[in-house]
């Protein structure tokens, strides 16, 4: 793993210091996860989240145990951007035995997915992209004409060209349950740094301000790692739309002054009933909204769903270091030897969720039978 | 303002480094806020609250900004203890101009108070604190025999030493709501470091501990200064509590997963209807407890009651350095420009508190004419 960049796009807000836009949008300087050059030489380059917003260093990785370590780590995050990358740890576990040979080949990608599903319990994306990049392999046996690792990068990009166009639809179906003025509480961030390109939750809120309707947002801070001041904060303020950053802990109190109109947060994980695992407090967030009669909503593609889970008391809930919560700034904020909690997600019953925006449509009512009618619709076109 | 000591009682759970017990009782070895000798040449003495956990220094005042500034920089919070710290920072204002005479003292000691009352305009303990130190200067010129300054000095020890007794008292009364085995959930700080003594929400933990009763407390850690991590998990754990701290966010999961039978928590001013204004997340706390069905009750002395106000709304709200938010931890965690919201308090209505738990009895119902009927009852003997 090496660094390869410092002091990029909108770090501490610097647009100036930004590199030449990924795509040429407005406002859009930065590739949370992507791919350089071809199946055999590449790399996997993706923004260090962890050192947000007041340095903006890309990594590249160039084996398997890096992009664990990133997941692991947390410089890559959030459910479908995860899935994007280890379908890239994929390719590079693939071609990690320098040959050519297929059986090789497919060998080196098992045991490279197996390691990296390790990497993080949660997010059902990551399993989701594994999964199909094994599919990819088996497949490719009917496809001989194309060498098997340029097969699987192109598989990869697929994944990661998805992501995108998943994100764009998300924005469009979602986009209305936002008006012109709107206050809309978001909590962790379910941005582009969360995905391969415009967010799930965030992406609402996107498209909602290209289509002129100005909306404002609350974001949680999160703890203990703080993705909503360090990302969410950092995304929205870089793209132009107006930001208030509030600890977890006022969000009840920002909805009792009636500045809520409406909550959107991303998943990690939906079981078939519509139960969603989020980031921890997403739960306590969905009691407060309810309670002021807010509505709720969560936005995730397809791919969070698990309807092999028939609700969430199944969805295994990461436990992570306690020193996230004691030490998390660098310096020791709680005695030494406290005992600590910190489970990294929460799971919001789907009583609580007003809608589940999908790339194939709303879900709403959130129950079993819409969500198969809507996830058995063909995908629209993008 | 002088340091004067390091390295104390508990600094870092080290309990073997604590100074000789300030009452000799087993676990407790510091003193929040006391004065050190006579009228005219003692120094009001004080822990500096933000250097806890992983620093004991005690500070010492000997003019009345220095006071000022160690209420308004939180070295010494919590609702009693800011009372007592202004008692005694009144006696400081009343001497400062080097005479004995009545006048010249009252005079500078209106003064005093007048700077002091700007401080921190929530707690109203600070308000009720000062006012009676004024009026004991005002009832001074009936018991001329005694210097005003000794008589000034005695009604801030009086203050003080009632703190005390309302600390003890509230245990006593409080103590009964908690059932040996119970989890209970705090948030902030509303212990020993709160008040001249064993504070208010924690007093009915100490006692229920005293009297056999082994809780176990999940202590919020408290966004954005950390007083849950950083004073009450130092606190419990002090006197062989335990503690588990979490993150605020985690509160709604941890009532989800059944772990927490009463909630109790502090107050900084109570309007006359009950409506209790406590550090910011309370509120949320309180929604989400109704939520689960969980009892929610508020300690606080009879001086936290304001019953000029019929309720809540008047509360006034102080809002604090949004640095607190983006740069708490020594570093910058948001980026640099954006826009933030700071309430330091927020008010939980009446209708969410099961009961609250006073010097003079438990409140229960909370509405007013319970309010009336307890705070009438003549304090009992401690």
């Amino acid at each position: 793993m090496t660094t390869v960049r410092d002091g990029g796009p909108g770090a501490g807000l610097r647009e100036e210091a930004a590199p030449a836009g990924a795509d040429g949008e407005g406002g859009r300087a930065f590739r949370t996860v992507q791919w350089i050059g071809d199946a055999l030489g590449g790399r996997l380059r993706m923004i260090d989240q962890t050192l947000l917003p007041t340095r903006f260093i890309e990594i590249d990785c160039n084996d398997v145990e890096s992009v664990w370590q990133a997941i692991k780590t947390l410089s890559v995050r959030g459910a479908p951007a995860i899935g994007v990358a280890a379908a890239y740890g994929a390719v590079i576990g693939a071609r990690s035995r320098g040959t050519s040979d297929p059986a090789t080949i497919r060998e080196a990608l098992r045991e490279a997915a197996a390691h990296l599903r390790t990497s993080r319990p949660t997010a059902v994306n990551l399993f989701w992209a594994l999964d199909r990049m094994e599919a990819a392999a088996d497949s490719a046996r009917r496809v001989a004409e194309v060498p098997l690792l340029d097969h699987l990068l192109a598989e990869a990009h697929a994944i990661a060209d998805e992501d995108r166009a998943m994100c764009r639809a998300i924005g469009r179906h979602g986009a209305d349950l936002l008006a012109a003025g709107d206050g809309v509480l978001t909590h962790c961030n379910a941005g582009g740094l969360a995905t391969a390109d415009y967010g799930t939750a965030l992406a609402l809120i996107f498209t909602a301000h290209e289509q002129g309707k100005a909306v404002h947002v609350f974001a949680d801070e999160t703890r203990p790692l703080l993705q909503g001041a360090r990302l969410t904060a950092w995304e929205l303020a870089n793209r132009g739309i107006d930001v208030t950053l509030i600890c977890d802990n006022m969000a009840a109190q920002v909805m009792k002054e009636g500045k809520v109109q409406v909550v959107v947060v991303g998943a990690d994980r939906i079981a078939a009933n519509g139960d969603a695992a989020n980031k921890i407090g997403t739960y306590g967030v969905a009691v407060l909204a309810k309670a002021h009669g807010i509505p709720f909503y969560v936005a995730a593609p397809s791919s969070t769903f698990d309807l092999s889970l028939a609700d969430g008391s199944g969805i295994p809930i990461e436990e992570r270091d306690p020193r996230e919560i004691t030490e998390g700034f660098g310096r020791r904020t709680a005695p030494e030897g406290v005992g600590v909690y910190n489970p990294a997600f929460d799971v919001t019953p789907a009583a609580l969720i007003t809608g589940i925006v999908t790339e194939r449509g709303l879900v709403r009512p959130v129950d079993a039978a819409t969500i198969r009618a809507v996830l058995g619709t063909p995908q629209a076109a993008s």
